[in-house]
């Protein structure tokens, strides 16, 4: 976890305090499940909720596990300071530490589930509002980085709404593949406890059971977690890519939003750098990496071993609270982008009129010119816009060969971007009208 | 492409001919739906198909692509010594190669995870099978590659089936998810096209429009695709590695089948080795190494650069037909995987009743020995089955501090292997009777 | 290996007539070594070199291993066809498969090396000229996309150069790394097989004896050589970013070439699209995505398990063919790249003189003026410059407040280029004179 | 960074106190070198020393940052604090920030490499102490998992020695890859820095000068560096599967060491987990992810992009300090294994003599007996020991068609250990008595 690139509230996730916080509703919740079964006494299941609103000591906690060596003997062994040895004689019955550090672990990812689709609504908020903003804000289109034909910055923005749309989606998913408990014994045989403990623990803690467990809950379901977190960071990449590129200084036509005060990194004005889009192309990779150490978390030895444990120390908070801080700042970088329309026409007109110069082919072939004739025409008043900066139109309009096939009325419609945007409105609707994954 | 990690019909569906066979089909439909549109001319939509029952010429293309340099354009010229220059005319008519290519790929995939599907369902079914077949076979859990409690063979194979199911769920989302066709034109604008021709096409190519592509289907959708496949082949590598232990000639409680007449690498009768389950496991790194570079085409540049392409030559036929032969040889060795019980015995009962100790300890404690003495008492006796291999139960029997608390036949009851087992039923339940994901 | 991206002498490494002929070689050079310790006779080690200008039929090897299931006894007993049976009978003896198979790949893997050091020096010698060409062609430099200061072309290509030999430094050390055999028998205890074997086919092949090998030569070496060309194939994406970004319609400071009679993807002239290098940014993926799973195979079972094996018969042709591929591209692309050094200028000043508001600010800061007053002196004749087109140094002198701290000469002096390339013959010569690495 | 997973040493490289330190250091030497040059007054360059004992207060320094939300005008503005606002308006002259940052994460590399290197000189040496004293014990070597033929643990030892040696060249070679630093300026042309100020401040701080930086110092060393970790971390691996193998209940051949006060996880006394190799095999991930992003940091845009500033905030630290613990948790484990010769014998006589049977079939085939009765012959005696437990060389002894091709002490030897062992001093020489790299 990198401090500067951390939010409070996906962080408090991973503290110690949480941890045991949920370490300790697990049990109680099990008390109550196995005191429901007449496994212990009601009265000692009930004394577990005395430390209901205790705040766990962290240090004292640490202090006992560098006597016991293991941590949930020390956490049993603090909570028994706050309830009394005798009340506490009972709790962690029949269970195995793993049972409830796997369901914590789950608990854990589907709250930072919950946060990251919060995360990703802000984000999908802010760029369905941009795309409707700039719907008809005419930008050109670009292949290999070339221009193509025109589009519009909307357009831009709804592509983008569609993809983080989609990795909601996918997110929603993993959230419910990883919303599983286990409390099954220590080869997952239920030997020492009954599946009904499991089933109220489960219910309490917002969990369904695991069907089927051994030690440990399965890791595919980890493994596909962090999977789908990768997506969703190459989505954040590739809306990052596309600012940095219209910031770049031969384009401008966007930048990150710069505070009035702000100054830039320099005494030139030009000087504002897309350092947050720039960013998140490398958070993008810092989430990206736990994928394959998930994966290759799966295939443990027999009904466990522990090797996934150091793995998911270094992932599980890294990885959500990168993403977490991420999507945040996207959210932000999009919310706010300077959009600047006049320069995207200005770009698109750098070759004047030239990125018409298919349409124009087009009309040319379908008013009965050959192909090779067509292209020929064409491509001999394209080039005096290339090479010598002549407007596109003009030329055509001059040219008696071009004039012989397309009347003046035909050659200016072939001009018209309307032609290019009719079909936003349509686009707009499958996007945002209905479930656009 | 491994030939001999490669299965004819999987590596069917990315052959030349199968490619050029979905240009057609695309081509056809899309003329189809440009004569309803009035676009073009009825007839030569319909002339078109006069080239239904062709099997394009691989080389021929080939040759007329060594010409133009383009590898769309080649094949309608091919096309056009199909059916006629004339008839031919309209063909492609307002549409970009990518709008061909990005929609043949969606469907190669979406054939691709059909076969993958089909695979899983060989794969469910003799790990269902064997389930049942092992369900009540006793042996022991291990964590750490340790000896714990026992649990019993058809809980491992249930577990398997569990995780291939969740698998299964997975793929057939990621399908959904590929299963996306675009014919929007040079940058997604429908410029040139209506948005009719693409559905029509999609409809017919049992696909769904891509409400918002750009010059090309996002690749946001292919990334969550072999990611899946990448934790499918996680799962493969999870049940190689459960089999490879089995047959360690320490452990041998079960093993790859060995036909009658086959030799074994040498001499040496017990020299029968888990290459099978070894090949799957390499074989599923080279599925996973897909996942990463998947993620990194996400982010192209605008409405699209090529980076990807290269990529998608490679890791759209690799991991897809790398991964089809996986699951099809994990199949056949789930199948036919010979299991020793008796080994699993044996094994068990390297330590004589030694895995029984936990019951014992608990045992005592509940019959109000403090835990110190119990944990005491307990040790004493393992340590004499650890170090001079006696007979732990025996052992028990013949300490007095141990009867004084638990009388012989209360003893006796914890070695009762049904212990263990008694909730098995449950759990198949959970697995089999019900969707386990 | 995709077809389009492979070159024939690389893709001859890993043919199977290739394989077989080092086969031939080994056991051959093994025989010799036999004979002169005396264990086989002379005369049979000698008639094993009738075989020497054979060309080994793999479509018979093929139909051989179809029954024996064992490609290195299908070799031997086509070897036997070749040179009779009872002079054949020596050939192999004390050996075992992995003897062979591991030193092979070991052998292709050093030639693939050599071929890959001989494609670094085509990119490096493409560069030092494109260097020295362009020296003095002054460009903009830019941070974050941004213009910052101004550069040379000269640098960019000088820098390229320097990164690609120290891949080419680090390559040979990943092949003097790979260039080990092992004939150590079957755990590599030389059990069955004097040292004095091994040590005799390496010198023969070209490679040290393995120090210490189990069945197995051990993988970190592989690793290393894959992590290798992990990291070249990134420096290639570096290249492949920079052009990319010179080509892009604004920018236009560079375009790969583009044969005279080559038509571009349509009518538009600039619609010449950099399609080598995206190639080349999606050939890197694809030669780093061997990285991790070679990685993956070191961990191998004792003195070895088969996993690697697939994995290697999948990575090891195609990263080394994808970066052979990758290389000879990229050095037609940088020895043909055609550069426009007025766009540079034009780019450059695209806001006219901006690019030295830092010389001036620091300059006025020097002439004594606060660093506040200097900033708020530099800014405000910057935007006119920003927002109205104005040119930078003319606005500069009409300011009394700067005239009064800088004369008109020392404004002027500020606009020199040759202050930012008074250094390049330096770096150039650190570059080129010596050892970069 | 995972402070369970953590040491001090390493810990303390990544903390704000040092950065700040090195920092200091960078300007204090770099004022040094322009005062040289006549740039800057003798006494502003010696007054920056005056703060050589100094603790940098981190607090203050963000206090300052929180304002200039630029972190190196923050320590210069804290720098100030301490030796006054006019000797200090010299310090930092002509550098760019990325000057300091870069050299100083150079800085910080080295010194994490330099730790790296001892802590692998701890596991050599204890590898090579337990190689020597395991020398000739012997035990069976395995393939696939399964006996094959004998080999000794000092072998063991000593080919994981060999592949650490590897390990260690190959960080050395990443160290001296990494060891550069840059005073280059904006980007990279020195226009406001003479070469001579880069010269002395890379001298002073153990580094070389880039000999071609842009405003960074190239990726390219960044990710040899990683990728150097990435193959160690593989090799930690490998030993501790090796050890997780031996540990396993069924082998038993090793295991780490145990406390004599330690309990294990239960009552059961075989219940020790090999949970450090476990949590190497984890650890090894960690290391290995930070691989890829590495890579992908390389292609930067032009003279600079920030993207990797975020992921070298992470892997930096990361990678170092998890490899840095994993190194010193091996070498303990190494150090204090626990080995088991008897149970070594034992396993490899679990069938009695079989592991002999292919040095009796040899025997059999050099004595006359063709060699498919060879096989037969020794696959009917094998089939017993196999089958009904017999032991071999009883069975061969008393078999007639063997007894009539072999005496009874050819056969007798056949059974020798110290056929397999003779050539052990031979390997030990290769790998102790020279550079086994």
């Amino acid at each position: 976890m990198i401090p500067r690139y951390a939010r409070p509230e996906m962080t408090a996730i991973w503290s110690p305090e949480t941890k045991f916080r949920i370490w300790y509703e697990i049990e109680a919740h099990a008390c109550d499940a196995q005191a429901a079964l007449g496994v212990i006494p009601k009265e000692n299941a009930q004394a577990v909720w005395r430390a209901k609103d205790v705040e766990f000591d962290v240090a004292r906690i640490d202090e006992i596990e560098a006597v016991t060596k293991h941590d949930v003997i020390a956490f049993l062994t603090h909570l028994a300071e706050h309830i009394g040895a005798e009340d506490a004689r009972f709790v962690h019955q029949g269970m195995t530490s793993s049972d409830v550090l796997d369901t914590t672990l789950n608990v854990q990812l589907v709250r930072a589930a919950d946060i990251l689709l919060a995360d990703m609504d802000r984000v999908l908020e802010a760029l369905k509002r941009r795309a409707h903003e700039h719907k008809d804000t005419v930008r050109i289109g670009r292949s290999h980085g070339i221009h193509a034909e025109p589009t519009t910055m909307g357009l831009t923005f709804a592509r983008f709404y569609a993809e983080m749309a989609r990795g909601k989606a996918r997110l929603q998913a993993a959230r419910e593949e990883i919303a599983t408990g286990a409390i099954s014994g220590a080869v997952g045989t239920f030997a020492n406890i009954d599946p009904a403990v499991e089933e109220h623990v489960c219910a309490q803690m917002g969990l369904r059971p695991e069907p089927i467990s051994t030690q440990v809950i399965p890791r595919d379901r980890h493994a596909m977690f962090f999977a789908t977190l990768g997506v969703i960071a190459s989505s954040i990449e590739n809306i990052a890519i596309e600012i940095r590129h219209m910031q770049r200084t031969e384009v401008l036509e966007a930048e990150e939003y710069f505070s009035p005060g702000q100054k830039g990194s320099s005494a030139m004005p030009h000087k504002r750098n897309p350092v947050l889009t720039e960013n998140l192309t490398g958070l993008a990779r810092l989430v990206r990496m736990a994928v394959v150490p998930a994966m290759e978390n799966v295939a443990l030895w027999h009904e466990r071993d522990i090797s996934h444990s150091s793995v998911e120390r270094g992932i599980a908070p890294d990885a959500t609270i990168t993403l977490d801080f991420a999507l945040n700042r996207l959210a932000g970088v999009v919310d706010k982008l300077v959009v600047y329309p006049e320069n995207m026409l200005r770009n698109m007109n750098k070759f004047k009129g030239l990125v018409m110069s298919q349409r124009v082919l087009l009309a040319l072939t379908q008013a009965g010119v050959s192909r090779e004739d067509a292209y020929r025409l064409v491509q001999r008043n394209a080039m005096k816009v290339w090479e010598q900066g002549a407007d596109f139109k003009e030329e055509l309009l001059a040219d008696a060969e071009v004039t012989a096939a397309l009347t003046p009325a035909e050659i200016e419609e072939k001009f018209d971007l309307g032609y290019h945007t009719r079909h936003v409105d349509t686009i707009f609707r499958r996007v945002f009208d209905s479930n656009p994954v």
